[in-house]
């Protein structure tokens, strides 16, 4: 497995592989990996001759100082799971080389898809994210890039901007990987101590409580919303940063929930924050009792 | 001399080219093609293996619709100039396939380059520019693209967007082209008419003034911006849109000149808007008498 530090290394890495006739796959991701990321690698190797995966804490889609000081790093764990797995390379970014001095250029996708959700919770950050994305596949070129449905927004954001701005990588969405009891793997979940990871699975076990009354019936968004809240509130230090029925179908806040529909909501724990959907059409989440 | 139209055929040339081992340098244009986009082709040829230039009038760097509508369209002219110049690939992206229903990504650079002139002028302009810039590197994949320096601040910007989004391409700057009597070409030339075109003449004739006081030991700003004010009034219809003198290091106007400096200029004349830069280090301008 090569490691590689230096945009001009891996930017050469890519087109030997191109000019070699071989496709390349590719997994964004912030590090601190977890079975959620290599799930997500997996898939990509089902899709191409190369695996490439990204580890970079990118600082300009953090719109909190403390949360990108608290992010957890593991590089060399990150490492041994992605030989572990089978990756061809590993590119590890560095910010002088990302954002030197002078740097200035950014991407927006405007409307429907960041005008909610954690485009209202974290300003900036999927011009952030939008931005990062585009400079990786600039200079990975990857045929095919794989993210995490959990974060389904992005998902949503990065697909669009990839389109219009015709990068020429195909964005695949794969399922959201969940611990045993429910809760959405996620880098942040390493900054949870025992209490607050059981007070986390409120946010699980409040949408699957909502989707399991729209599959009885209620198909007001608001009682549903009502339903992931008042789960939440069972425990002290779990803060509702938004919840929000969501229809695929141009991105909009629904009033009446239908199958199109997504639940998403956002948490902090203990200033920790967690972020999950559930499709309403989808599986269930296998949430267990305490 | 291939003429692609889709996305699709576009990439799937580059693609190929690519895998061959060959260099490709590009040269965007809006089309309505003079001896100044044909130098840059020529340029384009000294670069790389095969040269591909777009032409394609992109609506959305344009602020004022009458601009837009009234952007002179020479199809079948431009591909035989670029067939006679040794082009390999024209390509004429469609406005449907560039911006379908429902687009909503863009592309800023913000800070100095982008605060003065025609960035003033042209509200959204140069957002317009980058994205589509970005769009078209997308799916060419130049190792190289060449820029006329008539449009120097549309330089830096795209040069300064390329870099940081890591889109791998290296921009290159050619000197701008000018007519016997001085004026730089530019596909808006065929706007004016005889009359128009002699008065448009006070625009380079005004920048060289101020060129020769510079040289003669004016430094005061304000006071070669009052020569390339002067200049023009001679004529009626001839109507300043700005007039600055911006010093290269860091893009800032500079109160008092020196040869760091451009003298930046866009006038409309009856309507039809020309722009024209002089570095005050660099060569003379041609300008002959009425």
């Amino acid at each position: 497995m090569d490691v590689i530090a230096p945009i001009a290394d891996m930017r050469q890495w890519s087109r030997q592989a191109l000019i070699a006739g071989k496709r390349t796959a590719f997994v964004p991701t912030m590090g601190a990996l977890h079975r959620g990321h290599i799930s997500l690698v997996e898939k990509a190797r089902t899709l191409a001759d190369r695996v490439v995966v990204s580890i970079y804490v990118n600082p300009t889609q953090f719109d909190n100082p403390e949360d990108l000081a608290k992010y957890p790093q593991t590089l060399e764990a990150d490492l041994a799971m992605c030989r572990e797995a089978g990756v061809d390379a590993v590119w590890t970014p560095q910010t002088a080389e990302m954002y030197p001095d002078g740097y200035c250029s950014f991407i927006d996708v405007v409307g429907p898809l960041t005008d909610k959700l954690c485009a209202v919770a974290r300003p900036g950050h999927f011009r952030g994210v939008c931005t990062v994305v585009a400079k990786l596949l600039g200079v990975v070129r990857p045929d095919v890039a794989v993210f995490g449905q959990k974060d389904l927004q992005q998902c949503l954001v990065v697909s669009r901007m990839v389109g219009d701005l015709n990068i020429g990588t195909e964005i695949i969405v794969a399922p959201t990987v969940r611990e045993s009891d429910g809760l959405a793997m996620s880098s942040r979940n390493r900054r949870l101590s025992p209490d607050q990871r059981a007070r986390a699975l409120g946010l699980p076990r409040g949408l699957e409580l909502a989707r399991q009354a729209y599959r009885a019936g209620q198909v007001t968004s608001l009682k549903l919303i009502e339903i992931v809240a008042e789960e939440l509130l069972v425990h002290e230090g779990v803060d509702l940063d938004y919840c929000d029925v969501v229809s695929l179908k141009g991105f909009k806040e629904s009033e009446f929930a239908d199958d199109a529909c997504v639940l998403a909501a956002a948490v902090f724990v203990d200033g920790v924050r967690l972020i999950d959907h559930v499709p309403l059409a989808g599986q269930s989440i296998p949430v267990k009792a305490d």
